[in-house]
């Protein structure tokens, strides 16, 4: 099954202590697509500036991706600049430049509205419910958000949350908009707005996954190679989303598999800039770290 | 293979958002040792003063630790005051109280002097060479400190180092010591001091095993019920070593599954203050949990 994403395409500037990069492509449904392009056909729903470099065009229609629903407006690509210090764990936005997407109204080809695997990564919340209200019968729809929304259109958010049956937050943006410090309880306070899913990601420490029958943990794949953790969280729900599209399947081992794979595919991101490392994945390549990954998990 | 561990015996005093609790009997000693008695005789090394109430000895001895070497002495017990905020993932400590400890030379009797499985909880550096310095052929040594120790013994932490198996330091610690911040070169940089062996706890993140053959990664045992998280990680260890020194193995599966025994037996004493849950724990309550735990973690 193909799966359809929106999100941003951005131009990325990021400094970390292994370097500096400028106007990288970026953005939030680029990561998720890089790695649900190994699973499944993916379908891009963005808007990007007169600004946007035609060889990152290229670049997205090489690897597969379908870009029927990429429109280029009159203005300016969506900039963000970032700075990863110590640990990186955490980005210091520098500063954020809207462009063309403070007025995109996402639409799609009749072909993309029957599209069955959703997932809205992180844009206004009025701007996921618009996509969505085109979709004609969903099996699955992912959403994410940040702290940004949370904050300024919390209403909107809660309300967009009873139509989705997987909300990913990382941990923060769980504790915000839970009230609840501890994980399990955020949890289970968000299933409470509606989604029956929820996965919390908790960047290098791992990911939560919570419904009413099960609760799934998973550690980060340990590595020592952390160059650029921008676009982490997307690619994680790439791998994840892109695999239960290709196995159509929504039980609790394909959920897990489903978490290992967004697992595997988050860690190879973070091991080079922008998606410098995720472009070049093959299918191989994620499941010669999933194996090595179930070793390193089993007792 | 019975166990000795040199640590502390406190009165802890301790305010979580879900009660307050006045000189309990606590220390990373008996936290160890609440956790390892599961597996096998624990041998206790501390020192207690005069106002050590009468009622945790009869305590200590009705759980069946070895308390020939658990000294009292004129003087104060070891107090420590503390408090837990938020998501009670960091102590406040308010005041701590060394008394009788400030003086101690650990001794032990002949007979424990021929003990294999050796944990050596935080205290002073030289007070945990002291006792090493008495045993006769240890087959495993882990050792436990602090930052405080890191920052005005750190000559004599990183000396004994070079004589330890297996150094447990919670991610803080490990980071100070290292001077790394990506947990695993900082694994490899602490491994590169001397312990063949390295364990990172990362409290409600789980737990970063690395040595030279294998690293191994488990996230937390996910639980809505964190009252007191004191002596967590004493109890992670009690757990860990426990199960070695019962399975008198030192490969690769006990060690995964020590840690395992770790992190559920950790997961028992958040749930409760001090050690009213692990006191009242049983084999088969460690066995159940580690059976869902395996369930949790498994894809």
């Amino acid at each position: 099954m193909s799966i359809i994403v929106l999100g941003t395409v951005a131009l990325d500037t990021v400094r970390t202590p292994f370097g500096f990069k400028r106007h990288m492509l970026g953005g939030s449904a680029v990561h998720f697509a890089m790695a649900a392009r190994l699973f499944t056909k993916v379908n891009l729903v963005a808007i990007v500036g007169r600004d946007f470099p035609q060889r990152y065009i290229d670049f997205l229609e090489k690897k597969g991706i379908v870009l029927t629903s990429l429109i280029r407006r009159e203005g300016k690509t969506f900039k963000w600049k970032g700075e990863y210090r110590g640990d990186l764990n955490s980005a210091f936005t520098l500063s954020t430049e809207l462009g063309v997407l403070s007025n995109f109204k996402p639409a799609v080809s009749s072909g993309q509205k029957r599209i069955k695997y959703i997932f809205l990564a992180n844009v206004d919340p009025d701007m996921q419910r618009h996509l969505l209200m085109h979709m004609y019968a969903p099996s699955l729809i992912g959403l994410d958000s940040m702290n940004y929304w949370i904050k300024h259109k919390r209403k909107a958010l809660i309300r967009l949350l009873k139509e989705v049956n997987i909300y990913v937050a990382n941990e923060q943006e769980a504790r915000d908009l839970s009230g609840e410090s501890n994980l399990v309880k955020a949890a289970k306070r968000l299933r409470s707005f509606g989604p029956p899913m929820i996965l919390i990601k908790k960047g290098e420490h791992g990911v939560l996954f919570y419904c009413d029958k099960f609760i799934f943990s998973l550690p980060a794949y340990p590595t020592d190679k952390v160059i650029d953790p921008t676009g982490a969280g997307d690619t994680f729900a790439g791998g994840f989303m892109g695999y239960l599209a290709k196995t159509e399947k929504i039980n609790q081992a394909a959920l897990k598999k489903a978490i290992a794979y967004g697992t595997i595919a988050a860690s190879f991101n973070v091991e080079d800039f922008g998606v410098n490392k995720t472009a070049r994945l093959t299918a191989r390549d994620l499941e010669n770290r999933l194996s090595k990954f179930r070793k390193l998990v089993s007792f």
